[in-house]
C-alpha cells in the first residue's frame, strides 16, 4: 500500500463531516503503523476536535513511530482548539503525509514547517487534486470571504425547466432529487428568486432519506418585497434562517411585520432592476455563508451567470424532450451575439442519477467572455 | 475463450462494412478451430459475398469440423448471392453460433432451421443485444420499409443551437464534428429544413479525416421551393442525390430548372403548413433510404418529434452556456402543458467527444405521450 491508498481512506473519512464543519473545512486523518491503520479520525463538526487529534486519540500509544495521513496541513495556531502540531509532536508520530497546504492566506505553511523544524518528516501534495475538490468551498471562502456558488437546475434534454404552464413536477427523477437534498445539507445557503417562491412555493429545506440533515439558510431575492405571507419559506419549523434580500425602496411596515416573524430582511443595492448579486456575495460571506446553492428560476440563473458569481454548475437532464420552445428555459434574458462569447465551462464531468444524468463543471475564469 | 468472446470479434468485423452495405445489414463472421480463429470475414459491400462466405473462404479446409460465429442468421435463399447455408454445409462446419435471427419477416428462422435439419449444431442469441444495436436501421427497415431516423443536434448546456444572430460556428468541438461525419457516412440520407439551407448553406457531405466516406442522399424540406439557386446542396460534385421535398403548389418552371440540373424534386402532402413527415418516411423508404439523419433546424427537429418519426436522438452538448433565451432553441414550436407529457427517452447513454458530451437514447414508443 502506498501513500495514495491511505490518503484516499483519509479523504473518505473527511467526507463524513460534510455539512457539519462550515466554516471549517472537512478533514480526515489516519494513523498507519507497519502497514496497518491503527487510528482513524475526522473533523466531525465545527468547534469539535480536528481530524488529526481524533485519529491520534484513536491510535493511542500505537501512534508512537507511526505515519499520520491528513487531508489538510495541520494547524499551528490556537483557535477554537489548541494547535494540532503540538498534539502530533507529543504523539511520537515520525512522518506526516499531507494532501494540501492550508489555503488560508494567514496560516499558509505554518504547520508543515513547524513539524519539519522539530524533526518530523513531512510529505505534501498526495491526492492534492481530490483534497482541493473536497474543500473547494472552504478554499474559495478563506481566500475571498465570498461564498462558493453552485448553480443547479433540472431540465429536459432540450433545455426547459418547466412547461408553458409552469409545471415542473417532476423534471428529474427521485435519485436526482435525493442528491439535491444531500447538496442542500452540505451547503450553507440556498438562494432562489421571488418568482420561484410564488410559482412553486418551495420549502427549500433538506429532506434526506435518513431523516437527518441540516437546512441551509434560505435566501430569497425579492427586490420589491412581494413575498406572499403564507410562503413556506417564511415558516419557521426549520432551524435555519430565512433571509429576504430586498431593494432599498420597500415598505417599512412589511419589513417590520416580517422581522417580527423572525425573518431577516436585508436591503441591497440594485443593478439593472434586480439585486446586485456581486455585492450581495460580499454580504453573504460577511454573515458566514461560505457556500451557496442557487436553485433558480431562469432569471436568477441568468443573472447569477451574468454577474459572474457562479463557480460551479450542476445541470441535471431528465430522459425527456419538451419538443417546443414555449416552456421555461434554463436561462432567461439576453444572450451574446456570437457562439464564441458563451460562458465557458471547464472540467465538465457527467454523473448518472437513476435515469437522469448530471453535468457538472466549473466556470472557466481563465478565459474571457 | 467462450462464445461471447468470438462473437464480439465477429461484431467488430461487421462494423468494417458500416456505410457500404445498405440496404443489407452489417454482418461479421469468424471460424474457430481448437480455440484459434482460422477464418475472418465480413459483408464488405452490398452485392458482394456475405460474411460467412468470406470467413469460410479465409479458413479454407480448416473450416472442416470448426465452429462458425456469425452475427446474423445465415441466409437460406438465393438473392444477389447463393444461400449461405449451402456454403456452410459444404464447408464441414460442425457448429454455428448466431447472434440474432434474421429480422426480415419473409425469411425468419429459415437459415438456422435448415442447418439444424442437416445435423449442424446451432446456438442463437449470443451477444444478441449488441448485434441488434449494430443493425438497428436494418431491423427497422426490413420490418416497416421506413427509414430508421436519428435526430442530431449540437447545443449549449442551456439548450441553444445558435445565438440570436444565428451564429453556430461552432457549437460543438472538432471531435464531435468528426463523429458526425462518420455518422453521415453510415446513413443513407440526411435531412434538413430550408431554413438551415438558407442560414447556414451547408454542403451536407461526408468529410472524414481519412478522406474516404460516402455522402448520404441530401433531402431538403422546402415546401415552397424557395431554395437559392447557389445553395451548396444543389452542387453536384457529390455523387449523392439531392432530393427537394416540396408541397404540391409550387412553380413548375422552377421544378423543371432544378430537375434539369440533376436535382430530384418530389411533391409531398402538407400537414399544418409543413411537409407531412410521416407520409414522407414511406416515400423515402420506397426509394431505398433505410436510415435517415435529421440535422435540423429547430422547426424540423420539433416537427419530426411531433410526427413521431424519430427513433433515436443524438444530442451533443458543448461545455458552454449561452446564458439567455434569445438564441435558437433545440426545438421550436408548441410544447405540452404538463411535464409528464414530454417525449420519453429510454436507454439514455452518454459518450464523450473531446470536451463535448453526447447524449444518445431512443424514443420510448412503449409509453404514451
Amino acid at each position: 500500500m502506498d501513500d495514495t491508498h491511505y490518503m484516499r481512506t483519509a479523504l473518505g473519512l473527511a467526507e463524513k463531516g460534510a455539512g457539519y464543519t462550515s466554516p471549517n473545512p472537512m478533514v480526515g486523518a489516519v494513523v498507519v503503523r507497519d502497514g496497518h491503520i491503527v487510528g482513524r479520525g475526522w473533523h466531525e463538526a465545527v468547534g469539535g476536535p480536528h481530524a488529526e487529534v481524533n485519529a491520534l486519540e484513536d491510535a493511542g500509544p500505537l501512534a508512537d513511530g507511526a505515519t499520520l495521513y491528513v487531508t489538510l496541513e495541520p494547524c499551528n495556531h490556537t483557535g477554537r482548539t489548541p494547535p494540532c502540531t503540538q498534539k502530533i509532536l507529543e504523539s511520537g508520530v515520525r512522518r506526516v503525509v499531507v494532501a494540501m497546504d492550508d489555503p488560508n492566506p494567514e496560516v499558509k505553511g505554518g504547520g508543515n514547517d513547524c513539524l519539519k523544524n522539530r524533526g518530523v518528516a513531512v510529505t505534501t501534495g498526495v491526492c492534492e487534486a481530490e483534497a482541493r475538490r473536497l474543500n473547494e468551498s472552504f478554499i474559495k471562502y478563506v481566500k475571498t470571504r465570498r461564498p462558493f456558488v453552485v448553480l443547479k437546475c433540472a431540465a429536459t434534454l432540450d433545455g426547459s425547466i418547466a412547461t408553458r404552464t409552469g409545471d415542473a413536477r417532476w423534471v428529474s427523477g427521485e435519485a436526482s432529487r435525493a442528491f439535491v437534498h444531500q447538496l442542500r445539507h452540505r451547503m450553507d445557503g440556498i438562494m432562489v428568486g421571488i418568482g420561484t417562491v410564488i410559482s412553486d412555493n418551495p420549502s427549500l429545506t433538506t429532506r434526506l432519506d435518513s431523516g437527518k440533515g441540516l437546512d441551509p439558510t434560505r435566501i430569497i431575492l425579492d427586490s420589491k418585497l412581494s413575498i406572499p405571507e403564507d410562503a413556506k419559506v417564511l415558516r419557521l419549523e426549520s432551524g435555519a434562517d430565512t433571509v429576504l434580500v430586498t431593494g432599498e425602496a420597500v415598505s417599512d411596515t412589511k419589513k417590520a411585520v416580517l422581522r417580527n416573524k423572525g425573518i431577516r430582511v436585508i436591503s441591497a443595492p440594485l443593478r439593472d432592476g434586480g439585486i446586485n448579486l456581486d455585492l450581495l456575495m460580499n454580504r453573504l460571506g460577511y454573515i458566514g455563508i461560505t457556500s451557496l446553492l442557487i436553485e433558480g428560476g431562469s432569471r436568477v440563473i441568468a443573472s447569477a451567470l451574468q454577474a459572474r458569481i457562479v463557480d460551479k454548475i450542476m445541470f441535471f437532464y431528465a430522459p425527456k424532450i419538451l419538443g417546443g420552445d414555449d416552456g421555461i428555459p434554463i436561462c432567461r434574458g439576453a444572450g451574446p451575439k456570437l457562439m464564441r462569447q458563451c460562458i465557458p465551462i471547464r472540467d465538465m464531468n457527467v454523473r448518472q442519477f437513476g435515469e437522469d444524468i448530471m453535468v457538472e463543471g466549473y466556470i472557466d475564469k481563465s478565459k474571457t467572455w
